[in-house]
């Protein structure tokens, strides 16, 4: 398992459940929703390998990459490489799922908004299959 | 000024007005507010000595330091320090400043809500006085 760089700005924190996240994924919670802040924000770090099953955001999700490398791919479509720096703006109800490449970790900082009390819709795992093909490229 | 080192997520972006803000301050735009994303999100990058005036934001804002050291303060109350892998939850209507110390530069991303369209109200400078008691303690 990797350890925190001093390029790292959080820990890891919590494992994330196996039900929704393949691999070693950890998320530190930063801001929980509030009467300001619509949505939930927090730092999830992926190992390499680790992704989330595909999942859906009723009112869409951006992910700020900090560290490492890795990708996000919706339903459909060409896989998206990340990098630090990158910003993903995801629409609502759009399946897809992030994380790390097989061979790097990937950190991003996640700010998931609610639609009502719901800012996620986990779906089924993304197999090894469908993982292997975007890291072949 | 200090350049960007490897350590710094974003670039550094376009220059702030000085009608809001004391010295050398930058903003790198991320996500402007959507039919998803009720915030403007951005990186901030304030070289040494630079700060916002005081001012409120109608629904609050939350700030992630990234890099750099620097200083928050409520109206009224102490100076909160601040240094990477900080988050700020700043409440609504609530007259405060954020910027630099004296000597290193601070970065972080910020998260400002809107209130219909509105997520900021800029007052007065943050005074020579008031930013040297704080850098002193």
């Amino acid at each position: 398992m990797s350890e925190q760089t001093s390029a790292s700005i959080f820990s890891k924190g919590e494992r994330l459940p196996a039900s929704y996240f393949s691999g070693d994924a950890f998320l530190y919670p930063l801001v929980s929703k509030d009467k300001n802040n619509e949505f939930a924000l927090g730092s999830v770090t992926f190992e390499p390998g680790a992704r989330t099953y595909w999942h859906t955001h009723p009112k869409g999700q951006v992910l700020i990459v900090t560290e490492g490398e890795g990708f996000t791919q919706e339903r459909g479509k060409p896989a998206r490489a990340l990098k630090k720096g990158d910003v993903v703006n995801i629409a609502e109800n759009t399946e897809h799922w992030h994380g790390a490449s097989a061979n790097r970790k990937l950190v991003h900082i996640a700010i998931a908004n609610y639609k009502g009390n719901e800012n996620v819709v986990w779906l089924q795992p993304v197999t090894e299959q469908e993982y292997n093909q975007v890291n072949q490229k």
